[in-house]
């Protein structure tokens, strides 16, 4: 198209981490910048070789980077292959075709099959800056997607990725909606129907709005960010792991729609159904249970809701020929104590060892939806299947089977412990008649969690539990004095996160 | 909040230049980033003295840059009024509280004036990343706006930024509402109403979407990046003036949100009126004349869509007092010939200098407008304001005007011309039976307008015109060859941009 000498560049590593975001600096007074028309904040494409990446561009008019070099971001650096004085070519990218089709989403009509790929396939090409991205996903939660859309929607993710045939079945897997703290059932469930002789190749995901996600918890017990020539090996060893869904490439797309979510703090029904189911189906499951809580401050509010949303994972699922069971649960109120990576992880321990004083909601819910997996894939009879649980997890076995994947993933480790401890006492006697899991779960994130792996909140009552005055309701775990003082602030001021009645 | 020491960091001077976006860049191992709990791309806060600006925090593992020190971006650096080695304090910036209406708006209901004011307050105060900004354009953009929510947002959108009260009545101002091509009218009416006496304060847009705005061409003139003082005398002295509305500071919000806009290549009705009559109101006008062009492949694409936006700005106008003509006007086809700044400039001229081959059909469009705004003002009769406004261009009293804004605005300069022209001829015989203006927009910009000041094409034909086999039907303007190649592949690969019957 263009003359090649001026968009050929000599790189210089920068050291610059940025997450996700390629960035190239080059000196503003650069023949690039002329010949291609584009100036700070456009949007280029670095090829070097076979290989090419999206990048931001900013100019520099100071000395401390040479003329004709581009400085290049540690993410962008890696993805094209580049060594120290390796020439890259810069050209203006212009804006991905695609994006008529997100214009069409947000002021007309659904989309085809078609459309919905083109869109997924730049998405997942990092052709879509964080303005594009964020206004698909906002016209998909404003006018929620059809059901046809859902479908389209959630093959498109498939289709852009790997997959996984494990050559049997049933493969087993679980999800749960989410929206309640604590509640970290998977990686019980897992060893659970593991050690009943079951595939389960079950993938987490870190926290998206809450205080912690599976991995984020897992990853205080045992190695998580595992490739998937790991899992394959993992699996094919011990049945079930606890990997983190990211550096295994299902639904790649997905990562980074919930990016955006999570700058956002939301998610829709339709995006929530493609992302789960995507990489249910990617990583080879046949079976499938998803867990919805239910409460007034869940993410699923009402019964009429949760039978949407179940309808719609339903029909979805039976597209792909995928056998699937919905459990809907009660959400009114957290399960278990520990809301935070580090704490959770100790609820999951003592439930799995069979510790005296192990959380019993956990334990229930826990033997619920693996009695639900039991039950699905065939390996217990209808009714059966909570008590073959019970009986895994009485024996030992789950235990048994939980250190073995751990082992198999790279060891056992200790869950850390937060330097300051606080507890939160009830300023009036009186009953728990309600509890706040959002403003619960934001307590959580204020102390420091998922970041901090020990901050967060061990909580003590639950709905119906009579308190004294001055009896602790939960206690703060923090890293540092500074957080510590930034979330009492917030308690102070919302006593009724916990709301106690005569 | 948090202990002293750590976030504290002497300043570097970086001479990077990024447009609107502030960004910091500190050491991997920095204290800042533990005690603070933020990692790359987090949003921090950076604080001088009484100044603070939002910013995103890149990390950096290569000694180029000194442990402890804090490198900063141009605009950041300018905005926090920084010298080389000052010290700023950098604290994590939580997310911004209004974003819980703008997950209202999208799930939910409308907002109320206080949630608008909330965000729009917000943005202003650079709260948001473009992520959020999105996210709340998109959401009014796919569940429209409410009446009630328009007139909120223009509200906010007023009160956030500067004000000017002239003291006299009437204050005039006009605004096309664009997706035509060409259709310079502004220069002409400004022109024409001040000639006759008249105040009209217009700003002007850079191109949103289109190959030109009116900014665009007139910075081939004259001088528009001109401030609120400058704004003031130019007024005061001649009545009218061709001002790029980003220096002076009407409706900030609007800035941010037509740059996200920009960049997704739509807008809605409900941001487009209040975006249009916050900035009217701010700058001090009464009497607004809007027009409305109307075609199938403009903006607006028929009189029922018209007659919809039409009411919404009469009835947001009519809140704030404003007194408001709308005219519907022929978009069928672009108003004029030159397409891109320089092009349309010298249509512009031409009109003014009464030359005789100047396009009629935009010096009666200019006409026309020119004639709504005297008669709406009371300068002309209804029925005579066309005559005026023709009697006005004639006797060379709106080229003198003309003249005399651009001295007062610093001086009257040539418009450039492209290096390279290139015909584009009618590949068969036949009639012009219609123009797509989109598409005909689209190889404007292809060929570099607005960015290429003298790029674009000149239009040959209009609707009806009858034309042989090789007839030139445009000719496209480019500075490079390499341009001009790209936008030949656009144009052989879209033949029928100028439909031709027989």
């Amino acid at each position: 198209m263009k003359d090649d000498t001026p968009n050929l560049m000599r790189t210089q590593r920068l050291g610059l981490l940025t997450q996700h975001e390629a960035i190239v600096l080059v000196r503003a007074d650069c023949p690039v910048c002329r010949s291609e028309g584009v100036g700070p904040h456009s949007q280029v494409t670095l090829t070097h070789g076979d290989k090419s990446v999206v990048a931001t561009l900013y100019q520099v008019t100071e000395d401390w980077l040479p003329v004709g070099t581009a400085g290049i971001t540690e993410s962008a650096w890696e993805r094209l292959g580049l060594e120290d004085g390796a020439l890259i070519r810069i050209t203006q990218t212009p804006p991905p075709a695609s994006l008529a089709y997100v214009r069409q989403r947000i002021f007309e009509d659904g989309l085809t099959e078609a459309q919905i790929r083109a869109i997924v396939k730049d998405i997942v090409d990092e052709r879509y800056s964080d303005i594009h991205l964020t206004a698909f996903v906002t016209a998909c939660a404003a006018r929620p997607l059809a059901t046809r859309e859902v479908i389209s929607l959630t093959r498109a993710m498939i289709d852009t990725g790997d997959r996984i045939d494990w050559g049997v079945t049933p493969v087993a897997d679980k999800h749960c909606v989410g929206g309640l703290p604590a509640n970290r059932t998977t990686p019980i469930v897992v060893s659970i129907v593991a050690a009943n002789g079951l595939l389960i190749p079950k993938t987490s995901s870190r926290a998206i709005t809450s205080p912690a996600g599976t991995a984020d918890t897992m990853e205080t017990l045992t190695r998580v960010d595992l490739d998937q020539a790991d899992l394959r090996r993992v699996i094919k060893a011990e049945g079930g792991c606890f990997i983190w869904g990211a550096a295994v490439n299902f639904s790649p797309a997905d990562r980074a729609i919930i990016r955006i979510e999570r700058a956002l703090s939301f998610d829709s029904a339709g995006s929530l159904v493609a992302s789960v189911l995507s990489k249910k189906i990617a990583a080879g499951a046949t079976h499938v249970v998803i867990d919805i809580p239910v409460g007034p401050t869940a993410k699923v509010r009402n019964s009429q809701q949760a039978r949407e949303l179940a309808d719609l994972f339903t029909t979805v699922a039976s597209t792909f020929g995928l056998a699937l069971r919905i459990e809907i649960t009660d959400g009114t109120q957290p399960i278990g104590r520990g809301i935070g990576p580090a704490l959770e992880a100790l609820d999951v321990l003592a439930v799995l060892k069979r510790a005296p004083d192990a959380p019993q909601d956990l334990r229930d819910k826990a033997i619920r939806l693996a009695g639900a997996v039991l039950e699905l894939t065939g390996k217990a009879a209808a009714g059966e299947g909570e008590a073959l649980a019970a009986e895994t997890l009485d024996s030992g076995k789950a235990w048994d089977k939980f250190l073995a994947i751990c082992k198999a993933q790279g060891g056992v480790f200790e869950p850390p412990v937060a330097k300051f401890q606080r507890p939160v006492n009830a300023t009036r006697s009186g009953r728990v008649s309600a509890i706040d899991n959002q403003r619960l779960a934001r307590v959580a994130k204020l102390a420091g969690a998922p970041d901090d792996k020990a901050a967060g909140l061990d909580l003590h009552v639950h709905i119906g539990d009579c308190v004294q005055q001055g009896d602790p309701l939960y206690t703060l775990h923090t890293e540092s004095i500074g957080e510590l003082t930034y979330v009492l602030d917030y308690v102070t001021t919302n006593p009724d996160i916990i709301e106690l009645t005569r």
